[in-house]
């Protein structure tokens, strides 16, 4: 089966936005064993859109295509499939019909602006949109199936995960799901990482291993080729292969999940019953940020002082002002005493902090920019050490900072 | 002048990297009064790879091709461009002269594997690569003139900007660069904001108008079409559809110079010589993580307390327990006692502070995900509002409550 994506936009076009609409789509049919062949972005012009909609129905089986579904003049995409498929543009009934549940939800008034969206052509079978005002439809042409959801994320998402991936199930025999392992990895780089498994292809030939860095981490992706047979002993190839590759990253494993360091880091408190606070200077309120990204953090994630000025350092954390005089802020003394601050003041069992300089000023020659000292506080013990990042980025230095604290706390629970 | 991107590479098409090269590519050309047509994402196949370049040669005046000259033998973009020239395949003396400045900075051996890097069609001219081992080549195939460069981003990068953009400028007769303004506003949706700049086409039939979510911030983008004569007139009139949809957003335009919101209040604090302090409950610390994004933000941002513990809420900042006890911690009085207790605590000039529910658990009839009290406090005065988002997503709720507190904080400041 060959799949293309299609995504329509003149803001796409001007290098604003990158589309992750594509890149998404792209992830969810790999997930049920389809790699998509091409995508495309299009301009929003009538004429561009439903040319290469001609284009692609002789080339593809499927094709999903993403905005111009919307009320404003600029949304063309229905006109220009009706153009491509030789069918008439209809106020569709069924649309309209779809429509309704989510604005009376909402208490919205159904427009005649918001009733042009159900304008559609005549032969489209329609996509209900549970998110927003437009509704998606599907329509052939020639022997492509076509899917048109709107450009919004959330809307797009839940339309191609409930109705489209199921329509397409339905409609193809597809081979089973590509069995997946997701490991996240942390502290090496992306090349030390890929080197660790270089030998993969020879020992695992039926394997795929892909690398995906999701600064400051990487993912490392197993699957198995799809011509594979998918039978035990290829799950197992692929078991065993996580298993060699977990081995082989140690202690740089963050996670054989696939889930990110302040998951992992509040799993961990969780199964330990063990509380955390923060102290943060230079990393300005991202750990705490990550932290409660997660739901259900408040189970563990007591504080977190973003102590930016020294005056805040001393009077919320306690930090003795001798020590910021005599070391300075950026001083692994001084980080010590806010992790200790943190713990004590909000009375978790963990206390972690960072100082340094995230730059692109403040950096001398003794403590140059992408210096950061960690301290890490329990009732036995306190102290800090002192790293050194090269990237000249002050958001990559935060991030390098955040998680570098984040893993002392990870590597500390792993006993 | 039609212009496309392709770019190459099946892990693009596996969704786990996204295609940031075409989006890179497009803002450059639109630097230089350029709008790119269309951009595609293929495989490393080289079937595929020949077939678009063959079908974008039918359509188009330019094309940036990035991605597949490396030394392996995934990297096939050489060849499938003989294909489609029907040119042949030789060791570009050129090519090879070209990367040896490069490996004698470096002190690499010219290996066999890099000299594959050099087999070229024989009718190309050579792109100097400063940052890394493969040549880019440039070639025509039919009446399209189409430039390779390396999918690594910093080799592009520097490849595009000083030799193809050269070669482009000086081969095609460009229109000046097409001027631009960038307004960012908050608290009116997309189709609001877009409303209220309706008759914007009629009014200057010489401007193009864009919207672009960044959420939860909307930016506005004015420019003048490619085709308007770009003498004081138009430029007159872009400032003039400027100046009245400036008006227009009234307190909602958050920067006519497009900034982020944290970015704006720093700079009002900075002109007032004002600080900050910050208590942020539900919003975990993204609001101080966003203020100290922005460079320089130690002159103006002090502390924030991410109290999500009540102790830490009592302790840190001093708030009653009676106020908690009686009211909950999701309460104005609450909000009101956290940033005044910020303030206080860091000597700021103002505390701002949130408490709220952000979701997916944790919210009652009375007091539903979504809902979020702002505290504002000043040596004046100390108050706080309650505010209820209807996202049903933990990030979002984050985001939009964070921007809401820096936006009363930002108005607070307009006086």
């Amino acid at each position: 089966m060959i799949v293309q994506v299609l995504s329509t936009g003149s803001e796409l076009l001007m290098g604003d936005v990158v589309d992750s609409n594509a890149a998404f789509i792209c992830r969810r049919f790999w997930e049920i064993g389809i790699r998509v062949h091409r995508t495309t972005i299009v301009s929003d012009r009538m004429d561009d859109i439903s040319q290469v909609l001609k284009s692609i129905s002789q080339q593809a089986d499927v094709c999903i295509v993403t905005g111009g579904l919307g009320p404003t003049k600029d949304d063309l995409t229905a006109a220009a499939c009706a153009d491509a498929a030789a069918d008439k543009l209809v106020l569709h009934d069924a649309a309209l019909d779809s429509m309704r549940p989510f604005f009376e939800r909402k208490g919205y008034e159904l427009t005649p602006e918001n009733e042009k969206q159900a304008i559609l052509p005549a032969g489209a079978g329609i996509l209900e949109n549970r998110h927003g005002t437009a509704p998606g439809f599907y329509l052939k042409i020639g022997t492509c199936l076509f899917f048109f959801l709107p450009g919004v994320p959330s809307e797009m998402k839940q339309m191609l995960g409930t109705q489209v991936v199921k329509m397409i199930e339905s409609t193809f025999s597809l081979s089973a799901p590509v069995p997946l392992m997701r490991l996240t990895v942390f502290g090496l780089g992306e090349s030390k990482t890929g080197a660790l498994l270089s030998d993969f292809e020879e020992l695992f030939p039926n394997l795929v291993v892909g690398f995906r860095a999701v600064f400051p981490l990487i993912e490392v992706k197993l699957s198995l080729r799809q011509k594979a047979d998918l039978k035990n002993e290829a799950k197992q190839e692929l078991e065993k292969a996580g298993n060699i590759a977990c081995k082989r990253f140690g202690r740089h494993l963050v996670s054989d999940k696939g889930v990110s360091m302040a998951e992992e880091v509040g799993r961990l408190l969780v199964k330990q019953k063990k509380t955390l606070a923060i102290a943060e200077s230079c990393t300005g309120g991202l750990i705490a940020n990550w932290m409660t990204d997660v739901a259900g953090s408040s189970d563990y994630f007591l504080f977190s002082g973003v102590t930016y000025s020294n005056d805040a350092k001393m009077n919320i954390l306690g930090v003795d002002q001798k020590i910021i005089i005599d070391n300075g802020a950026v001083h692994e003394n001084t980080a010590a005493q806010m992790a200790a601050g943190a713990r004590l003041k909000s009375g978790a069992d963990i206390g972690v902090s960072t100082t340094g300089i995230a730059g692109p000023t403040g950096g001398s020659k003794e403590k140059p920019v992408g210096m950061v000292c960690i301290g890490l506080s329990t009732q036995k013990q306190t102290d800090a050490r002192t790293y050194v990042f090269r990237f000249d980025d002050r958001l990559m230095n935060k991030q390098m900072f955040a998680a570098t604290a984040l893993n002392r706390v990870r590597t500390s629970l792993l006993g």
